[in-house]
């Protein structure tokens, strides 16, 4: 059994010797520049402990898993124009430090490099595994497109926002471990209650994420709480809070809501004030937890050993421990 | 055998039942958009062409075929939002009649949709589809980056240039070609030639354009020629002109190239008078007729009976019978 730090270090070192051509190096070094920002390579450790749930051989998993980060790195390159974010993992995004241009052409570039691995998966699964990638690629994009028209749309519904973070997020990592567990041979009924492990844990750490920018600690999450509060975003919180609140607590986020000149700090507190009047806090932690807890039921349903599944429980911990 | 206007029809029959969901419109409707404008069809016929060479049936090619087009029709979306180009087709870009961001996400969609298509190739073939296919596809990518590196370089070479179109539009026409070869199940060896057929007519009519755009007539052409002389656009014409041209006739050009304001009509006629003189229409007619030259060359080395070409031959002269 390998454990997550092997998976990273499998992943890092094949993406360090990721060849690229030299020229264009418009087009190529952007792609080099991004592979080296490293992260945490969740999606490709999936992967490979989707395939390693089933086969003590992963390197046959190594080729897809690959193709996940990549595809990854692609929807971030190409979100962060969209989003017109400056920075990602604390440095410049592609279309800042070169142009919008190079931004998008060298992100086709790495979707289709990302094709190229794929294109390398194991020959049994390979019709199995291009079709799994496809419908996730295009459910991604539709993710983006939701969330895209949700930031002017008025009446979001917190099923609607549910199913666009389990759209944007949660089906790459469910599609990350299915695609390991083809790449082992497993059964499809295994494969489909693994991604279902996959899916719940992904909306689970969505869900982590919303809850972390109001009730996190600045140590802990590694940025200044209250953004999502200050820019109106539509959140788990502040949707279901909408849902919620009446009279005079629904007028009080209806007129920050709506406040374009404000005091930063003065809006979080009275936003976050109307939270706790609500009990947002404990829905949202009860919702985090049911979800976590469809994860281990699925992860249960998976017919292998549980010694075996001990790996992806870590995981799964290690994924949601930020709020421990 | 199946001629060139059975071969639109069936591309357009089958993208005309392409089938997208509603939502997100945003998504999926500049989609709808961009393949109901039709267009000329050329690579997915090619796809057919290349496939009906070696085998009587060509609906094996027709899903590859599809991957095709698909993957051009994304590459226009994306390089219309590179180029600025308002308008396709005489019809709003995707950018304009939605906006960038739409342009990009779409865009991805259906660079993900042709891999749809291309996953679902005769499955002898697959791997080595998928091969051709990602290759051709950061080829295309490249050429693009070319492109738009060359437009503020000043030393770009003939050689340069040459190199830029095959990667950027002779590329794509080969693959196709190679595509449906590898789907009729075709040899290594025929397939490479008829990709040499597809690459060299693809160079031959990229270098068409170019000579049209200076000395086309209006009606054939279906733009005002003298765009690409009036915007400096670095054209086989003008390249062979610069490495050609002493003097009188050098410094001719290069006032012509460095004025900023300047009448457009005074322009394309001393730069013509320059390409007169220089007899630079001979020269790209004589590299067009030795590229076709090669073209057929290519296709009498593939080893099937003179009869079986004949679609293929009446293509290319098809594809450049607007200088005839």
């Amino acid at each position: 059994m390998v454990t997550i730090k092997d998976c990273q270090e499998i992943i890092n070192k094949k993406l360090a010797g990721l060849s690229l051509p030299e020229q264009p190096v418009n087009l190529y070094d952007p792609i080099r520049y991004v592979v080296e920002l490293e992260g945490k390579r969740i999606r490709p450790t999936l992967v490979l402990m989707g395939c390693n749930l089933f086969s003590d051989s992963i390197e046959k998993a190594v080729n897809p898993a690959i193709a996940i980060e990549l595809f990854h790195n692609f929807t971030l390159m190409h979100d962060d124009i969209m989003d017109q974010s400056d920075l990602r993992r604390n440095k410049p995004t592609i279309h800042k430090k070169w142009n919008v241009n190079i931004g998008i052409l060298s992100g086709d570039a790495m979707l289709i490099k990302a094709y190229e691995f794929l294109a390398h998966s194991p020959l049994a699964g390979l019709p199995q595994i291009l079709e799994v990638f496809n419908k996730t690629a295009l459910e991604v994009c539709e993710g983006q497109q939701f969330d895209m028209d949700y930031e002017s749309t008025a009446s979001v519904t917190l099923q609607d926002y549910l199913q666009m973070i389990e759209l944007k997020t949660a089906i790459l990592l469910a599609s990350s471990l299915k695609i390991g567990a083809i790449s082992a041979g497993s059964s499809e009924k295994n494969a489909a209650y693994l991604a279902d492990f996959g899916r719940n844990i992904g909306i689970a750490f969505q869900l982590q994420d919303d809850l972390l920018d109001v009730y996190g600690i600045l140590e802990q999450f590694g940025k200044q709480p209250g953004n999502d509060i200050a820019s109106n975003k539509k959140t788990f919180l502040l949707l279901t809070a909408l849902e919620m609140a009446r009279g005079e607590m629904l007028n009080t986020l209806k007129y920050w809501i709506g406040q374009k000149n404000f005091n930063r700090d003065e809006k979080v507190r009275n936003v976050i004030s109307v939270f706790d009047g609500l009990g947002i806090k404990e829905i949202t932690e009860n919702k985090i937890n049911s979800f976590y807890d469809l994860a281990i039921k699925s992860l249960e349903m998976v017919s292998v050993s549980k010694s075996r599944k001990q790996p992806l429980l870590q995981f799964a911990e290690m994924m949601m421990n930020r709020r421990k």
